[in-house]
């Protein structure tokens, strides 16, 4: 995997060339690898050992606290201690300042060894940008700052008991933290109260402190809660509370854990529902110290967890989508990494598992010896579906990466571009891991048979760890209304059309090589298809309509983006191909023969999805509940 | 469920026409029905109250004694009480006499309510079922009868450590058991000595005996083992010897527990690695209880396992056939139970779980109260697809078992079409539902959201435990080559034949009516793209490359399968439609709807299946190890 992660950071997205731009000029090619054998070394002594470990015992709640196993704090101080929680943090405030996507390329191999480990780390940093990006200086310097720093953990409460996919219904209340509250100097000061579902990380005794991302709705005059999104503001929530100056006053929030979820995989990373506000543990007004200033509370006892408004009110979700988007891309790594971790366990027993012989003529020769199972085509098409659906994904991810450093570092052209690709592709980067590198879990079992489906092997770990990954961070559904109904027809469709120009270029490029040329020509007429059905599908009004199909959609040009990558892929073999030998040789003839299998096998199911689309199907949405 | 059971057995299948033959003429509608009833209540009662707690507390072995929870034996013990195990048994041996299709029908509760109890059924009837098929009196009397009655389990000893779904290379060796073994009253005796690997069932306190099935080898005067299936004879080898009377001897037999396998989900059902004839157990000559016959055993000391040749030495492979089909159709039957399940508990969800709002032309309108996610088009599709994926697989296990009673009482020249038919649908029946009733619990999970992946519903576990069934009784890649390279070529093509002209059938009928004139017509045309497929695969020789894609037609084949079963429940629920009112039109409507949602949605996935087959694609084929 390490060798595919080089090649695509370097000879596919050439992310040297970054180092010409002032942010990256202190970094070259070798600190860019230094770091990715930091990772890669660190994420196998540390973190995979212990990715059964954290599976087999899921984190309890004895009622006063939560217990994970030793094994998680260790690894994630050693990731911590490494500096890698900095990587991409300003030099100016301890990071590393290198590019995202380098540092995605670090994170891939920690999801690769333990994505419920793995998970903290990626939870904390989208926390501590959303801070950056929306906080003020003292938010920053109180709560992003030391999350970079690997002392905070940090979470995102969104979903709550009745609103899971519909953020519009939330109902957790934040209502002014008494006098003086909107002159606190971390911010507007409220106090919560909500219950909020499905927290990951929302607690344990990790760190020093864990700062909740709440969502919450500031009453009207008359007290009610304006409906729909627009009302969503959102709050710094911390669990232990700080001073001004950011240290920690010593008391706790009034935040509580109302139980854990216990799930089917993924079981290293606790997964909580909060109560806030419910007066557990109250925060009285002038308290046992005074280092943080407050109101009576919400019942005049202090019940009501303290928190500070960051951006402006009513515009929380949007501020929480620098969160939420950059965990969809973070949701769609950790299922790559969860289906390539699957496909190098299935590789490995396949080239060492002997079963069954070659057919011949006269069929099988029971006399000879048999052959390792890797040698069967059917083994060989299992391997590669899970080589293409992973390594695909691979570049999937960290071709949003590279988008992102183009939008924080590019030309201003460009960062706009990057902006609306980015747009495009985050619910594919989010999804379609999600689903096809689950199948290629599924696959890997297969490969292993019996053994696949024990705990003997990791391999069934790995597809219960990914199965969370098409519903957190927005499900299947809320991917593909978000693809068909909101991105590809912003701007006037732009997104979609600076997508297409992307993709004939490619195609153009790709042309050039004889091997290639069918599969450019198939590209061609896909995103051809995609064009037209996107146009189909919004003809006629009724948008319902429309939508009843948006998953097909979503699936089908998810496999149509990955074509495109995977021929982009493919002209960057085939242009190194005439100068390699040996076992560089066949590394590119197997990024040949993924691709070609990706177009042979798996983008010619894009038509049966588009159907649907494109005649505007109403089987589904004009199926009455009574039928079913 | 149960009106949809009843509906394919009466008003699709008319198992009441059977009533008209000898061996059911002491049944009625009613007494079908009774037998119905008694399921349904029993498989409620006494077996879906245990579902989750047999996967929390999987089977161990403390070194002496496998542990089961108590209420695994109470289930099968109230299953037994009920008569239920002698279902299809002649009344003169005690049995109700009943159609394979009604025992099917009633299996198929037990299998919905907790698979992993319910396999030690099928597990005991299968075994028993091939006793009866291919032993003599003395065996079947021995050991097919209390297995019937239910005093006895049994299990199926097939894969050893090195040979999993290559059973040419299996090593356990038989040897005749010394002076006068070949006069032994219960056939002639041996003594085994090998390791079986994923014996479900084989080691356990419930009941009075286990009767294991073994596949082993006779050596040759040389001592060597024949190298292939031919040289594979069926052993019975009881857990505890029994005298020529049937009766328990008091001694047990030396077969031992190597060792469980803890698997991913199907904990119910204990899953192990037996050692036969180690000497853990020995059975002395003149040894305590001289019921018994017995040589000296392989050490002189008693070591190996006494076993009972059933059937010709040499056919053991062809006689174990009669189980494996069995349980291969029993095994795509309980991966239709487990998406049945499944379907039913994510539709309950949808139908009482509020979440989000209609979308109107304006948007959405947050101040309306939430509807239910049944609502929403996207969840319908979901929902859809499972009833489509699951009453279609319960149409072709029941259509199976429909066939398999033909071949039992019917004319001479109709059990030799339902012989043939059912060699062709044998690897749909298993491998069909193991892959879509799969993804229909993945798709349950789905419409339960973040719920969905936890404890607190059963949808997680269904899933967890409808992944084995692509595994075991021969893999997806074995069902393939089985359909592909043996099944549709077989006679000619006669099966293939025969089958093409039962959906010519249906596609006659179906087109009479309007509604269904495009159904037929799309039928029509996947039945001409299989038969045109099916000799492109064949074309120019070489049968590896052949084969290299079996699975994917296997895929195809199963599709067109299903839609040919659509449109003929379809063409049934259109004649009834005009009759029908409320609730029952509801019904039928809910049956055109799945019908339709699998026309539109699933067929036209065939082509992108196909297309590899027919090109003779050798993608997979031609990759080598090293490129992967």
């Amino acid at each position: 995997m390490r060798a595919t992660l080089s090649w695509l950071l370097h000879d596919w997205l050439d992310v040297g060339a970054l180092t010409a731009r002032p942010r990256f000029s202190e970094h070259t090619r070798e600190t860019f690898e230094s770091v990715l054998d930091v990772s890669e070394r660190l994420a196998r002594d540390k973190f995979a050992p212990h990715n059964r470990l954290v599976d087999l015992q899921e984190p309890h709640f004895d009622g006063e606290r939560v217990h994970l196993p030793a094994q998680v704090e260790q690894a994630l101080q050693a990731y911590v201690d490494a500096g890698l929680s900095l990587a991409g943090v300003d030099a100016e405030h301890g990071g590393m300042q290198l590019p995202f996507a380098v540092e995605m390329a670090s994170t891939s191999m920690f999801h690769r060894a333990s994505v419920g480990i793995g998970a903290y780390v990626m939870l904390a940093h989208g926390n501590a940008k959303t801070v950056q990006a929306h906080g003020t200086a003292a938010q920053i310097a109180a709560f992003a700052q030391p999350t970079f720093e690997g002392r905070y953990f940090g979470t995102m409460c969104l979903s709550e008991p009745q609103a899971g996919s519909s953020l519009s219904d939330i109902a957790t209340r934040a209502v002014p933290d008494g006098e003086g509250s909107q002159d606190d100097p971390l911010g507007p000061r409220f106090r919560l109260k909500g219950n909020k579902m499905w927290i990951s990380g929302g607690e344990h005794d990790m760190g020093e402190n864990i700062v909740h991302l709440v969502l919450a709705k500031i009453p009207g005059p008359d007290g009610r809660l304006v409906p729909g999104v627009k009302g969503i503001s959102l709050f710094i929530v911390p669990r232990k509370l700080v001073r001004a100056d950011g240290s920690l006053s010593g008391e706790r929030n009034d935040v509580s854990l109302a139980g854990l979820n216990h799930k089917c995989g993924y079981r290293g990373t606790v997964n909580t529902l909060l109560n806030f506000g419910e007066g557990r543990f109250p925060v009285k007004a002038g308290g046992d110290d005074q280092g943080v200033p407050r109101g009576p509370g919400l019942d005049g006892q202090g019940a009501g967890a303290i928190g500070y408004l960051i951006g402006q009110p009513g515009k929380g979700l949007a501020a929480m989508f620098t969160m939420m988007n950059g965990a969809r891309i973070g949701v769609g790594l950790g299922a790559v990494m969860l289906g390539y971790a699957g496909y190098e366990a299935s590789l490995d027993y396949a080239r060492n598992r002997p079963q069954g012989r070659a057919l011949g003529a006269a069929g099988k020769d029971a006399t000879q010896p048999q052959v390792p199972i890797v040698e069967h085509a059917d083994v060989k098409r299992m391997l590669l579906a899970q080589k293409s659906y992973c390594e695909g994904g691979l570049a999937l991810e960290l071709f949003c990466a590279r988008l992102i450093d183009e939008q924080d570092t590019g030309t201003p052209e460009a960062a706009d571009e990057a902006r609306l690709l980015l747009e495009v592709l985050t619910p594919i980067a989010k999804s379609w891991p999600s689903e096809w590198c689950l199948e290629a879990n599924s696959l890997a079992i297969q490969v292993l048979g019996g053994y696949g489906y024990t705990r003997d092997f990791p391999v069934e770990q790995y597809w219960r760890d990914n199965r969370l990954n098409m519903i957190h961070e927005g499900t299947h559904g809320i991917q593909g209304m978000d693809l068909l109904g909101r991105k590809v027809i912003m701007e006037n469709g732009r997104g979609l059309m600076l997508l297409g120009a992307r993709v004939q270029q490619t195609i153009g490029q790709a042309g050039e090589f004889a091997e290639l040329k069918e599969q450019a020509r198939a590209l061609g007429a896909a995103l051809g298809r995609v064009a037209q059905v996107t146009q189909a599908a919004w003809q006629g009004g009724d948008p319902q309509r429309s939508l009843a199909n948006a998953t097909p959609y979503l699936q089908a040009f998810g496999h149509v983006v990955l074509a495109w990558l995977w021929l982009d892929l493919a002209a960057t073999a085939q242009r190194q191909l005439p100068q390699a030998t040996g076992e560089q040789a066949d590394f590119l003839k197997g990024k040949l023969a993924a691709a070609r299998y990706f177009f042979r096998y798996e983008l010619p199911k894009i038509e049966a999805w588009l159907a649907v689309v494109e005649s505007r199907d109403d089987t589904c949405l004009n199926a009455q509940p009574q039928w079913l």
